[in-house]
């Protein structure tokens, strides 16, 4: 499919070009391969670090040219291998691309790079009362983050990536540079390619700009807790929450399994029954309005009263089950690292779904504890194994097939917000069906040579 | 480009299928042509009422196979002549294919047919707390809201059809049926095909069946009005609303000529400037708060105090300036037609945008009131001319043109909600630019013989 001569051409030529901002060590090309999960690293062959949007339209043109696999590269927190380089070629590392260009307060938006991560960019706006909200947990680069379509916690209030993105601008494979909107806030002109660029996962374009939605900070933010009795009752108060109207800012659930190490972890006593915290944002006013209702609706459903806190401190606290929860998890078995599964279904069938998975859970002796941002239906199954423990990853491979199964029978998705990258081709045809062909063509259109992150996405 | 023996054996062979439900009458094709505007009526060859998703794609197959131009066609009340058939060919009236197949009250989501009214599907969800928010004026099918992305007066709060259509049926030019998306609220599967078919003006499948979000009809509803100075005081409120966080539903501008207009119209007495009217939707408290605080607001920048309530006929009578607005517009020049601009710019950008238009007006003699939904930077023009006045729609031609212009500079689209239709190709140039090109090759790749609604969008 792809050539080590032509690779190493482009190489050559490309590092004529950058001299010293091209390695090609192996110690630079490994951290610049996927690093994060127990998916296998695929180093590319060099690895430049890009400036500019012509350096990455120069970029391009040579590998074009040469037919040399090209990967964009952020601070590399994507979950499904999306920066192995399997055939080779250059990655582009984003990370000097990194800067906030413009913020235009009236219009709650901002001009950035790539290579700005979220983190960054909020330190960047801390003196001007707007924020931008998303927060996959990672500090992710925002082009990596549009480049998955990421979300996470507070998707349910500000939506995901698609929704926060207003335009781009975009290197296509032969070099070409195009915008694929502006920043008015809404548009009905020609073919939407923002969102199409969003989540096509490095496949279609590099992203070299984007016009970010930003928020203004809520004038009050309170968080709490409150536990279930079961999984059902949680997602009850989750739907019935929603039903009325009640503006969460994030909700999410740790299943049993998830409170015991986060107890365990963090020196907490919380029962170990499914756990939600829910954060609200708002005026003073709406934010007790909001409280108040909330705590009926759990009083209606829980084992414990809803607690609740305005003061950061507080809420900090109470929220601590949630920050450390990663660590938490893997705390369980020393040594181990985890799979992080990523399904999303209606909500009316997320208890069905998860009760179905901890039994799954169980009947196969998986340690899998379960953390979901129950507002959307999506939730992620951690199973852990040692590195070294080739039965167990068996156990786990088969384990994430039967729970995309179960996702895509009761009409969700095989992934809420980490995308397909290299390891989920499969489920992918399986959810849409001859779409995929649609997609396919789309790639093919944009991109013939097939030299942008091939393959991710497709098989 | 078409060949008239193509297109009559298409409808012949079509006639064979569907008998009596295909019609070739003159009346029933000039129905089926464009209507609403000044744009010329150019009526299809003949009009099939389709009725499931495998007549759709009978009709596909045939005109696939005899290349012969298909046309969808739900209410007719589309703005840039998307229905009309300029090569001729075969419109499909989706008319009958107007089902609500299901309901899903705990996802806040319903399964429709294209053919679904907006109004229609409000009346169908009456008794379930429900509601589908998007208002575009005309009460038109859920299908052709989807292909023009349409939006209306509350896009500011429920978002335009990019937001609210979760996943579509579609069929394809040679008559494949594909899905591009399910129900769950989020998903990172692949290429956003949902967002790529909303918008996409009939040119790249035929939507056959959509997943579309409802949202809780909230507890109460409150409306009001308040004048202002001056655009620029106007638009300076708004933002500051914005900027604070408060959750508008609506927010709408009438410029002195439009506040003139309906005065005239509806026998009111509202004082000649511009005139904001609001709508929140909340919680009792909520809005209350919601109130208070615009009230605030008001009082810096108005010229009359904010006059609320959340009676609904106290709420209808406050606005009823802006529902008799169009036929208070008409009247002004008794017998005329207006042609409804589109434009959509940054919101900081409004008010020099609006104050520059009503100069333009003015300097050339125009009779053209201004609304605008200004929460998203989003306004209509509706220059007035009797139908045989040629050099009248000459100088309303070359306004057009300088007011997309006027836009662009600004960072705006040339259409912030109607599509491009006919009449747009050369703004839709001036404002994408190169990309362009890539959605040209996207819908050479999904329709290679161009028989989807051929003639819009691209010239």
């Amino acid at each position: 499919m792809f050539q080590q001569e032509d690779i190493q051409l482009a190489v050559a030529t490309l590092k004529q070009q950058f001299g010293e901002r091209l390695s090609t060590s192996i110690s630079v090309r490994q951290q610049h391969a996927h690093t994060t999960t127990l998916i296998v690293n695929q180093p590319p062959d060099a690895v430049v670090f890009a400036k500019d949007v012509e350096e990455v339209s120069d970029i391009l043109k040579t590998c074009y040219q040469t037919k040399c696999p090209v990967i964009a590269f952020g601070t590399g927190s994507s979950l499904e291998g999306h920066v192995n380089a399997p055939f080779g070629g250059i990655s582009i590392d984003m990370s000097k691309f990194d800067k906030v260009l413009k913020v235009n307060h009236e219009d709650l938006d901002a001009v950035v790079q790539p290579g700005v991560t979220r983190e960054g960019l909020n330190i960047y706006l801390r003196d001007t009362g707007l924020f931008f909200p998303l927060d996959p947990g990672a500090n992710a680069s925002v082009g990596g983050m549009a480049a998955t379509r990421a979300s996470g916690t507070n998707a349910v209030r500000y939506g995901t990536m698609k929704d926060n993105v207003l335009g781009m601008q975009v290197v296509l494979a032969d070099g070409r540079i195009i915008r694929t909107g502006g920043r008015s806030r809404k548009s009905a002109a020609g073919y939407d390619l923002t969102r199409l660029f969003v989540g096509s996962e490095g496949t279609l374009g590099i992203i070299t700009e984007l016009n970010l939605r930003l928020h203004s900070i809520p004038e009050k933010i309170a968080g709490g807790t409150c536990s279930f009795p079961s999984i059902r009752a949680s997602c009850n108060a989750v739907i019935q929450t929603i039903q009325c109207g009640i503006p969460l800012a994030r909700i999410e659930m740790l299943d049993p399994l998830q409170v015991r190490a986060c107890n365990a972890y963090s020196k907490l006593e919380l029962p170990e029954t499914p756990l939600l915290l829910v954060e609200f944002h708002g005026t003073e006013e709406s934010v007790q309005d909001d409280l108040k209702r909330f705590t009926e609706i759990c009083a209606d459903y829980s084992s414990s009263p809803f607690q609740w806190s305005t003061n950061p401190e507080e809420r900090s606290k109470l929220w601590k089950a949630r920050h450390n929860a990663l660590w938490a998890s893997y705390a369980l078995i020393p040594g181990a690292t985890g799979v992080a599964t990523d399904v999303c279904v209606p909500i009316s069938k997320l208890a069905e779904c998860v009760e179905d998975t901890i039994a799954d859970i169980e009947a196969h002796g998986l340690t899998a504890p379960i953390i979901g941002h129950v507002g959307d239906g999506n939730f992620h199954v951690l199973p852990l194994a040692m590195p070294d423990d080739v039965e167990m990853q068996k156990k786990i491979n088969a384990f994430s097939t039967r729970l995309t199964k179960r996702s895509l029978a009761l009409g969700g998705t095989c992934t809420g917000e980490h995308g397909i990258g290299q390891g989920k081709s499969a489920y992918l045809r399986d959810e849409m069906g001859d779409a995929v062909d649609l997609m396919a063509s789309i790639k093919m259109t944009f991109d013939p040579k097939n030299i942008l992150n091939p393959g991710k996405l497709f098989v």
